[in-house]
């Protein structure tokens, strides 16, 4: 079932339109954890796996998705990439939709790789191997269509989807996004413009794309004009809840 | 000694501006390796560290810098980022100047994360862990300053540097980069003079400054327009040599 599909079902069946960040940071750990453990990587990436599982052993029922943060992972070495690796697969297991958020994106044979990384599969001679267990992942538009069709040629092959950054939540989004073009249009418009027309191909039975956006909740009068734009994108919608003030981050759509 | 004067003194030592690229293809590997080793992911990240050293070997007395491609590393799983870790460690043990391509960009707080993971040094209580031993990141523009900051904040501590996107060099870069403003700059102009401005602190003793810019070779006029925009800006210019075709590729600086 096209991805997008699978996590609106996913959000009616819950009647609930949230996402939970998991972004592993030691100091944020409760205490009854991290007690257990020591302090080096190898016991934080324990300590926070233990975290992680409890985490989605309570949400699982009541949240469709959760969306790990690589930078995080990324921040504990190898042992990070295996907690990451072990928290998609223990997420899907638990039936949620995983949307990793790594804000990937590079040149067409480059971003190739990280879609097979984590869309897609690694192909060596005859043998493909399916590396972290992943719905959706979160791509940068910068480079246009050819740093993005590698991702999208993977979403129509194993079902998988991608939100591309669209209006981002921080404050200095503005800087380069908000500027506005001869034609009259800013930036952020031209890329929902973009991500609208490369998703044409696989609008799913909802009626929305599995090649979807990100829109910050920071932002108010640009996500209504967004919306407009783009009615059949889906919106991940970061800054709806406690961005940077501790490790859970909420998303929802309109 | 400030990131880039390291990487400017080592090519005028060597008198050779080219960086290598090392993107590990299994495809590419020549047979003379592949044929000793099996066709798991282990055994092709075995094979690829085989490889790496042997390149870093024989170019680390004419060849300054290496560059590793952070996609094909990611694309062979936890066993790939444990090759790129260490492939950045024995280039540096042999002397050369390493920039992990990964073209990492977030809000400020996650970008806080790649860069502890690659530039400075993750904190845990009181300890602090050197993950990925490397002198330079490649980063994305899109989300503006407070994206940015952490980075430069750690090249400012730990003397790395890093290079921003601003004229790609696939063909598509055009799509989002060469859009007009109503002020009649083009979107690449705009993020050159960020990039600019961003760097002003970090200018070293041979006049440039360890927060640089990638700009594509493949774009000649673009890349002329932008020489002339920032004097003070040290260019990573991919596209100079085999692009695409084989595993290694080249840039220079002018």
């Amino acid at each position: 079932m096209n991805a997008i599909d699978r996590l609106i079902n996913k959000i009616k069946e819950m009647d609930n339109p949230t996402v939970i960040g998991l972004d592993p940071r030691y100091d944020m750990l409760p205490n009854c954890i991290k007690e257990k453990y020591g302090t080096d990587i190898k016991s934080v990436c324990d300590a926070t796996w233990e975290y992680n599982k409890t985490v989605i052993d309570n949400v699982c029922n009541i949240i469709p998705a959760v969306k790990p943060q690589a930078a995080f992972y990324e921040a504990l070495g190898i042992d990070g990439m295996e907690l990451l690796r072990k928290t998609c697969s223990y997420a899907k297991q638990k039936g949620m939709i995983v949307i990793l958020d790594a804000k990937r994106g590079d040149i067409g044979s480059t971003s190739s790789g990280y879609s097979s990384a984590y869309l897609g599969e690694t192909k060596i001679g005859d043998k493909s191997y399916n590396l972290y267990d992943v719905d959706f992942l979160t791509v940068n538009p910068y480079f246009g269509i050819d740093g993005i069709k590698p991702f999208i040629d993977d979403c129509k092959k194993y079902d998988k989807g991608i939100f591309i950054l669209v209006k981002t939540s921080n404050p200095s989004s503005s800087e380069l996004q908000d500027l506005k073009l001869e034609n009259g249009k800013t930036i952020y418009e031209v890329v929902g413009n973009l991500v609208k027309e490369w998703g044409e191909d696989l609008i799913g039975e909802n009626g929305y794309s599995s090649v979807a956006a990100v829109v910050g909740a920071t932002h108010p009068k640009q996500l209504r004009d967004l919306r407009q734009l783009m009615p059949n994108s889906f919106f991940l919608i970061p800054g709806y809840g406690a961005q940077r003030r501790e490790s859970r981050r909420y998303s929802f759509r309109i």
